[in-house]
């Protein structure tokens, strides 16, 4: 400890953790030290760049409030969202495929029954939306717990909406529904649009600085949770989109990418007449039984 | 880019960037990413972990102003900082060692003549503080830019103390002075005692969990500049300190520790009456010939 120098630090540091301390951590925060430490001697990091570093994140944390998640935003542009999603989701190929999360998930979003309109005011086309939730082997699972959630047409969530001076989030095109007994669901919307992710913060910066656009093609994000299951977090993509090969965030699976059918005017599916164009996509999700603990 | 899974991830991330942008740019970030998942998939991080590391990143972002730091704090205690100084400041053996900047620096502190009392107010043991700035060889650097900055007997610096609703910084135990034409410099000021980084945020809360103490040896932070000098960013350790084997920033180094002489009261170096104890600490520095650029 009395001469660390640009060899030794690295085993300093990692010799300073008590012996007795939770062995995980003590796993976790050695390899973040071991690649913190071989990417600042691999791109022999100079003390302007380590500076400009940490502004970076000093940055991303003034961004961040309840409503704004710059962290998150970095590890979805980095593509470490996606690779720690995929590494924890590994499930029999019939299974539905896992995405990124993101930043816009809202707790404590409206319950609406099959069949309810929950664009709640947010603009957009109409679309009809409905799915089964099955297990393997084709068994409907009942009663699962749906939420979703969505960008309006102009590709904002309602988060992303000026809140005007009020307090109250008003949870447009989000909710939460259950299947039925044969596992089915049903809701009407609004079309989802393609959009930036929230680029006038660093990471928007970084993208930029790496010639990278902050698109994502246009998606539905879906969590399935039902006892005995492992909960599901995922997208449905809109094929035909431009940015499904180039997503910001790395999220298209080609399987959960789908047709939105558009419809000129006339009967939706719930019955109601349309006096305009509407879509309707349908997907079904299949859940990963949980696995029993010892 | 529509199938990425977790192998294909960080192949997908590294071809998202434009070959056009910033090469020393592209290559930071190639090593980033490439080292970010290797550590996610080498402790196979959760899903669970990764959001705590989000919320470490979030809490770091909202405790970090103008006067904390966390983020410096975090690179410090992981070792990246002295790491990124030790390898942009390799020079002759003559010259004195650098080491960590630390989050404390303050721009702007009051300009001292030689003789002067930085103290302002700050309270701590009395003590003198001289030495000689010089090049390779020995020769006198005078009207060298010295900047000096330490903590005071509570273990605290100036920017830690409650600013009591003012937004005057007092600018107490820190100050800016010059070498004479001999090379020389002699200030009074407190004595530095050790004391724990602020560890009342996310990275005490790290420590804690690794079975860490927050500490750091009593020490003097100096900054030296000199045209024709590369800048000289170091400490002056006092010997004999408990916490110079378990530094919790790892910044010490033999080489710049020495003895801080303890006095009894009487005659102080500047020839004033001391009617109680002081110490006296004496430390030259030897500067590094800056490069010439092409
Ligand atoms: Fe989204
Ligand atoms: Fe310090």
């Amino acid at each position: 400890m009395l001469n660390i120098n640009e060899d030794t630090i690295t085993q300093a540091v990692l010799a300073s953790m008590d012996d007795r301390c939770d062995a995980r951590l003590r796993t976790i925060i050695t390899s973040l030290v071991q690649n913190l430490h071989s990417f600042a001697r691999d791109v022999q990091l100079t003390e302007a760049e380590w500076f400009k570093a940490i502004q970076f994140l000093t940055e991303a944390g003034q961004i961040t409030d309840d409503k704004r998640q710059e962290f998150i935003l970095l590890s979805d542009t980095l593509g470490l969202s996606m690779l720690v999603m995929a590494q924890n989701n590994k499930k029999p190929t019939e299974c539905t495929e896992a995405t990124v999360f993101g930043p816009f998930y809202v707790e404590g979003a409206p319950e609406y029954e099959n069949g309810a309109d929950i664009a709640n005011g947010a603009r957009g086309e109409p679309c009809f939306v409905s799915g089964q939730v099955r297990g393997l082997g084709g068994t409907p699972v009942s009663n699962a717990q749906i939420d979703v959630w969505q960008s309006d047409e102009d590709g904002y969530y309602d988060v992303q909406r000026p809140s005007e001076g009020s307090a109250v989030v008003s949870h447009q095109a989000r909710g939460s529904l259950r299947s039925g007994p044969d596992g089915r669901f049903h809701f009407r919307s609004i079309l989802a649009e393609a959009y930036p992710i929230p680029h006038d913060g660093p990471v928007g910066r970084m993208l930029e600085a790496l010639g990278r656009h902050p698109w994502r093609p246009a998606h539905l994000h879906f969590m399935i949770k039902a006892p005995g299951y492992d909960t599901l977090i995922t997208h449905v993509f809109r094929d035909g989109d431009r940015y499904l090969n180039s997503d910001a965030v790395f999220g298209v699976r080609s399987t959960l990418i789908t047709d939105w059918v558009q419809h000129d005017a006339g009967l939706a599916p719930d019955g109601s007449k349309m006096e305009k164009p509407f879509y309707t996509v349908n997907y079904d999700f299949i859940l990963n039984p949980a696995e029993v603990s010892a």
